[in-house]
């Protein structure tokens, strides 16, 4: 008789789930998106969705319809009602036997949440500190999938550190971005940011603060930066939707500046909350 | 209120079971194995245990106890009574809410089935095309872990092509293995491989192979192969657990020897056998 043991449960195999037969945790065969919202206004929709969309294409989850997400997602978050909203979502190609090659009629499974943002009003006063670590991820991480065990161990090694975050630094030397942030740098009026590539996820908050950027008279030097460059930056942040922007105080063991977060970074701040209104 | 939607189902989050909250799913923060008996006797067991053991220690994983899943295996394996039987099994890191860092305290999960596998005589008697696919895995292929999505994508794309498995080719333009096996060049009576490295599963079956090869009289040349190279061959096989050696017919678009499954494979497919017995 076919058999599965769910931790300390043993059972028949035709008595298991699909969800414990997910592609998801098989393969990490999905892609998924972090959307909030801003006193009951979720931000930049349009733009998530449309980066699900093309992550969905990138590996041939087919059958989506991106209307229904978008309706399963405002449906979620008017039912939650949570002014300040972490949202979170995924489809993975579905549940079955466990193949590398499945059938294209499986299901996709759906799985979203909606939950408190934690308070970041400390982190965004005070900055946080980041490590190095070498980029060991897979080549197509502009598609925002769920194979992110490079990013757990690289976070896991900023928190040994007591630091809040990993800049990834790729073979050639230079700093992709963090393992859940866009980096960026700014040196004489110059905002500094990797430029878009196979290998770096399209930001949405950096679109944001690129834009802000422009807005309060910041030049854009779009190129890959170095941490010894970094280092001897006037100011660092990293960009991420969950937070927006946070300066980055401690680059390794270098204090940045004065170990305060920067005037550009602050300005910067600001204007990126207007898009938020 | 926080809430969740599982497929068409919105639940207070609070009800949302642990299942769905496997750090497995979220980040592919686990490791697996898979094992086969031949007749009733599981075969090497020590060795994927060890390789377990290594792939969690890589990833950080502790507190988990190799003799406990050995005896789940082997209870689960006599429970089953499968002669043939494919065991798989996985461990995560545990479940809790999606964050990258999480407590040390997590209780990791565990996962196995016991199932049939699947009658190999056409594969081994025909052999299988494979084709070549760019190497875009991360940089720890070594460690046995849940990010599989760029093996599922190379093996979907093997499957359009009416191939059984995809070979994977790096930016240096050397083979580093399939998939899901490990890859093999006969030449002028030398088995060719890739040597083991921190991007390359140190694979059971291979270990297994090159001994079968030293007991029929083949050289060993433990070097990287282009696929220029491979395809000039006059042998070619994969090696994996499931169904041990599978001889490789057609490559890319290229017949193999006569299109037929060579003698040295066949001796070493034999030989082989006699480990299992």
């Amino acid at each position: 008789m076919q058999i599965a043991i769910i931790n300390d449960i043993t059972l028949p195999y035709n008595k298991v789930g699909p969800e414990y037969l997910d592609r998801g945790i098989f393969f990490g065969d999905g892609v998924y998106e972090v959307i909030r919202s801003y006193n009951g206004k979720i931000f930049a929709l349009e733009d998530h969705l449309e980066r699900f969309a093309a992550s969905l294409r990138a590996i041939e989850i087919t059958k989506i319809d991106i209307n229904k997400i978008r309706d399963k997602i405002i449906q979620a978050f008017e039912k939650a009602n949570i002014p300040n909203a972490y949202i979170y979502f995924h489809i993975t190609r579905g549940s079955g036997p466990r193949n590398h090659v499945c059938s294209d009629n499986l299901e996709p499974n759906f799985f979203l949440t909606v939950k408190e943002l934690e308070d970041d009003t400390k982190v965004k006063n005070t900055g946080i500190g980041v490590i190095t670590y070498p980029d060991q991820r897979w080549k197509r991480c502009d598609i925002k999938s769920l194979n992110l065990l490079p990013n757990v161990m690289a976070r896991r090694e900023a928190a040994k550190n007591g630091c809040d975050e990993a800049v990834f630094v790729n073979d050639e030397g230079f700093i992709t971005e963090g393992a859940a942030s866009a980096f960026f740098a700014i040196k004489d009026k110059k905002l500094q940011t990797s430029p878009l590539s196979a290998n770096i996820l399209p930001s949405i908050s950096r679109k944001f603060v690129l834009k802000a950027a422009i807005n309060i008279g910041l030049g854009i030097f779009d190129a890959s930066i170095t941490p010894q460059q970094a280092a001897s930056c006037d100011e660092l942040f990293i960009a991420v939707t969950t937070k927006d922007i946070v300066p980055v105080v401690k680059f390794d063991d270098k204090l940045i500046g004065n170990g305060k977060p920067g005037k550009y970074t602050k300005a910067l701040s600001e204007e990126f909350r207007k898009f938020t209104e």
